[in-house]
Formats: structure tokens, C-alpha cells, sequence
């Protein structure tokens, strides 16, 4: 079960059952476009708040989750749920209505890993059938919550990412489906000393680089052992740094890396900049095109590596670090 | 393993194996003094924030529980830990040190429950030998993040409740001690529409109220199974809101009920109006002053339920209402 110094090969793997993804406007006009179950006209979803919105794609996500697999909100036995913004409202307000007990999560960007690793950690455990993941980022809540209000037209550096409108949700369960979750890599807090809230990609590539070669170390695996090994929300700038640390280490991933950031915006014709970013990145783009290419066959094993930035407007204003956190989850054909 | 609709009941039960507590200045003068494994002359903790002080009892709560069990970082295979700040940046700098593979939890005041609750689920599904759980709060941060800096010398109705400056950890493992963690029941968001923040007791009660009753459903026990049920921060408000939905719902749980945010202060003499509150008032009292009558067979069996208010100055400011959530953990003497 334990295996090395900071993962869990699963005995009885469990399946991610269904999973169902909602992005924003802009999201829905990238290259992932026609592969999002909900694409938003605009990026309010009926609501008027930005907040508000990003509660309602959380909802809207699990409400299709839950639809595709035929299920009812009472059959889940426990949620694990999290987002961006101060006090992970968007989960609490936007999960409320479904009345699943539940584990508020905060990993930043990195929050989809963990919980996936927690629901996997369950439902191997024999804690219940099956477990609802969540989670969500949103453009405007985000750059109001970590920068500046949309409204101030304020310039962003070309190291800066953008936030995801998006929200992916899994059950992840005992009944048979073409992916499994059969390990997972809990992550370290590593802290480069880097201060940029406008490069995160800079502050979450070293955690990357910790968690990736943990699980080569812990599984006594091979780069080439994972058809993929694909990272949350690096973007180009992280990217670049990532491929300098792993190999520094002797260890190079380029041919088999891909970064959920980089793939769901265009940067050419998108201006967003260093790629996109986000709890929402990872997640909706793990649902829409990560699982699909997995239950087909095409990959048939990819390390999932979301990334996270520890940070706030507080640290950040104070002078602290930024930290990052990365936690991996070894999905598998079957 | 799974009870009821909510709950487990474990069969190989986790020890709490060791706890230590750290507080600040106001705290060390209120009944519990005397108990806490170290009181800061004044609540600075040596840093020049209230955050990074904040960070820094985390970290001395986290290396005072190592030292009692005498044991290094490196014993532990994972932690979970959570405070009040936005993004939880307490915790992510507090325990960035230690260098233990990581869960950051967000569950408002409820996080040290959150926190216990999935440590010993992991050790009794045999995912490691020992966890760390450590949650915090400040007074000072606290009031910045929620309501006003100090500095404004703002006013506080009487039902608003005084944020504990501690944090509480707790090392949760398979090695013999005299209290044990034999279930838990996971909350669920709890709304019953109230929208004021200084009112917090008020919108923890029906949520604490929804996990008692689950609780004794779940394990078909009555209020007489348990020599204290011990709720985290309701304070005085909140305890007497609690006692009429008990009562509504024909449980009576008067005798045996007793409130951390109640015990932590001395409300006649130190203005700390409807009591304590904070992740650190339910950790640093149940470490100081519960597991030790636990550990002495003085109770011998206790409902340990800390409870949180979900929200955030944002959705406080866009008229969102407060919903609570409580976890329920189950320790008994052995």
C-alpha cells in the first residue's frame, strides 16, 4: 500500500466513474473548445457576482457528473471540494445545495490533485462507494482576489497567467470504467524564495520537478513508464524551468510532458499570455481531454501533476515567498 | 467500517499518540492558563506580523508534539492542517519547514475535526504509521481578515466572538495511547439563512445540532453515551440556539454539553464577549484540557465536534448568507 517516502500504490484501484467539465467564453473559443460538456455564453452563468458565477460552474459540474453517471447527489458519500478565492467560498456556496458531507480542500492550483487523492484514498479504504471531486477557478474572482479588479484595465506582464473560467468535477467510485486511479504522490510545500505573484509558473516548477521525480523514485519508474506526465498550470515560462530542474537531476521529460495550462488557450491568437492557470485548468482539462484519451486506449499511463502556488494578497504585500505545492495521481487504461 | 450515512466507525482505532499547544498572552491568563504547553509573552511570537506569527505557534505546536513523542519530521508521513486566512497561508508558511508531505484543509473553524477526521481515516487504512494534524488562528490576524484591523479600535456587539490567538497539533499513529479516535461523522453545509458575521455562534449552532444528531443515529447511541459533547466555538449565543434545536428535534444534551469558546475565557473578567472562537480554540483546548481527562479515564468517552461559520469578506459584502459545518470525531479512553 505505502510506498516510499510519499505515495500509495492503490491494492484495489479505484475507477473515475464519470467526470463532467464547464468552462467560460474564452475557454470554449480555445483549442479544447468542442470538448467542454458546458460552454458559457458569458461568464456569468446567470448569476451577478463573479463569485456567485463560479459557485454556480461548480454546481452545474457536479449536476452533470452526476447526470452522465446516473446517479443522485445521496449516492455519493462524501465531497472533497475546493477553490481560489479566501476562505473557498466558491465551494461552499456553490456544493451547498447538493448536502454531501464534506472535506473543504485548499492546495491552490494543486487542489484538484489532492482531491483526487483524497476521494481515491476513501474509496480504497472502503470508506464508501464513491466520493465527488471538485473544484474551480474563474477569471474575474480570481484577478479581483490575487491582482487587481478587472475593471482597473490593469496591464499584466507577459510571465502572467490566466486564470481558467472553469470547473471540473469526478466521482470517483468502485464501479468499472477505463481509467483508474492506481497511485498517488502527496506533495511537499518547496520554496524556491521567488516573490512574483506574476510568475507563478516560476514558483510551482520546482514542486513539479519534486513530486515527478518522487513518484519515478517512490513507484521505481522510468520517465518513458508514463505515456504522459502532464503538469497543472506551469505554462511556458514554468515549463522551461521545469524541463532546466529535472535536468539538473538527470531526468528529461520533454518528449512526454504536456502542461493543462498551454493546451486549453492558444497563446497565439488567445493573449493569454504565459498559458492559462487556475484549480479549474487541471481540472476541466483532465475531464474533457486528459480521461477521454486515457479510456480509449491511446495513453495508457499518465502521471496527472497539478500545481499549486501558496500565496495571498497578505504574504504577497507582506514580503513572503511563494511557495509551491504539487501532488501526482497516476492514472491507467483499463 | 461505514456507519449510518455519514459515519465511520473504525475497526483498528488510531491513537492520539501525542498533542502540544501553544497560545498567546490573553489566553494564558484565562482558566486554561496553567495548561497550555507554552503561553507568548505577547502575541508576536517574535515575527514583526500577525501572520507570520500566526505561522510561526504553527510551527512551534508542530515541533513541541514532535518533541513530547520524540520524534523528528520524518517519523510523520503525512499532515493536515488548515487556519482562517485567505488562501491559508498560516498554515503553508507555518509548516513549510517541516517538510512532510501535505493536505491543506479549509473548514473554517471546523478544520481541526476536518483535519483529525481524515488523519485517522488514513492511519486506519494503513497509508502510514503516524499523521500530523495542526490548525490555528490569531486575534490579530483574525480581525483583519474578517472584520477590522485593531488599529481602527472598532466596536464589537456582544454576540461577536473573541478569535483565540493558538494553534493546537496533534500526532494521530498506531502506537498505544490512553485516547483513542474510534469514529467520525462528516459534516454537512448547514444554512439556515443568517447573514451576520459577528454573529457567528448563531450561524454554527444548526450545523453543530445537524452533526450530533447524526452522530447518535449513526451509531444508535443517546446523549448518555457520552460524558461530554463538546462543541468548538459557539460560545454563549450559540449554545443556548443549540440547546432549543436539540430540544426541537426531543434530545437533551444540557448536562453533558460543553463549549470550548466558553471554557477558553473567563467571559465575566476578560471582555471577551460571546466567547472564543477560531481553528485554534477547539485544537489548543482539546490538547490542553480534554485529551488529558480523556487520557486520566475521567471521561471515557467524548463527541468531539468543532464547528465553522463559511464565509468571506467578499461574500459577506455581496449579502451571501453564512452556512456552518461541524465534523464529529469520536475519542474515547483506553
Amino acid at each position: 500500500m505505502i510506498k516510499g517516502k510519499q505515495s500509495i500504490a492503490f491494492k484495489a484501484s479505484p475507477y473515475i466513474e464519470e467526470s463532467a467539465s464547464v468552462v467560460g467564453k474564452k475557454e470554449g473559443e480555445g483549442p479544447l473548445g468542442s470538448r467542454f460538456d458546458m460552454v458559457g455564453l458569458d461568464d456569468m452563468f446567470g448569476e451577478d457576482t463573479w463569485e456567485k458565477a463560479e459557485s454556480s460552474m461548480q454546481k452545474e459540474a457536479c449536476q452533470l457528473a452526476l447526470g452522465k453517471a446516473h446517479l443522485t447527489a445521496g449516492a455519493i458519500r462524501y465531497l472533497f471540494g475546493g477553490d481560489l478565492l479566501r476562505q473557498g467560498v466558491a465551494t461552499s456556496l456553490g456544493v451547498e445545495q447538493l448536502q454531501i458531507p464534506m472535506f473543504g480542500l485548499y492546495g491552490a492550483c494543486s487542489t484538484s490533485g489532492e482531491a483526487l487523492a483524497l476521494a481515491s484514498m476513501c474509496v480504497a479504504a472502503g470508506y464508501g462507494e464513491r466520493m465527488l471531486v471538485v473544484t474551480s477557478s474563474h477569471f474575474g474572482s480570481a484577478e479581483k482576489e490575487f491582482r487587481f479588479p478587472l475593471s482597473y484595465a490593469n496591464q499584466r506582464p507577459l510571465s502572467a497567467q490566466w486564470t481558467v473560467t472553469g470547473s471540473g468535477a469526478f466521482i470517483v467510485g468502485k464501479n468499472r470504467s477505463h481509467v483508474r486511479i492506481t497511485g498517488v504522490t502527496v506533495g511537499k510545500i518547496v520554496d524556491y524564495g521567488l516573490k512574483d505573484s506574476q510568475n507563478m509558473g516560476a514558483c510551482m516548477a520546482p514542486a513539479a520537478c519534486d513530486t515527478i521525480i518522487q513518484n519515478l523514485e517512490d513507484f521505481e519508474r522510468k520517465e518513458e513508464d508514463y505515456d504522459r506526465i502532464i503538469t497543472g498550470d506551469l505554462g511556458y515560462v514554468g515549463q522551461s524551468i521545469l524541463f532546466d530542474l529535472m535536468r539538473e537531476k538527470e531526468y528529461d521529460i520533454k518528449e512526454r510532458h504536456m502542461d493543462c495550462g498551454m493546451t486549453i488557450f492558444d497563446q497565439s491568437r488567445q493573449d493569454t499570455h504565459a498559458g492559462g492557470s487556475g484549480c479549474g485548468c487541471a481540472a476541466a482539462t483532465l475531464s474533457a481531454y486528459i480521461l477521454p484519451a486515457i479510456a480509449s486506449g491511446e495513453w495508457k499511463r499518465v502521471l496527472f501533476v497539478p500545481t499549486g502556488a501558496l500565496m495571498s494578497t497578505v504574504s504577497y504585500n507582506e514580503g513572503a515567498s511563494v511557495p509551491g505545492i504539487a501532488h501526482g495521481i497516476v492514472l491507467e487504461h483499463c
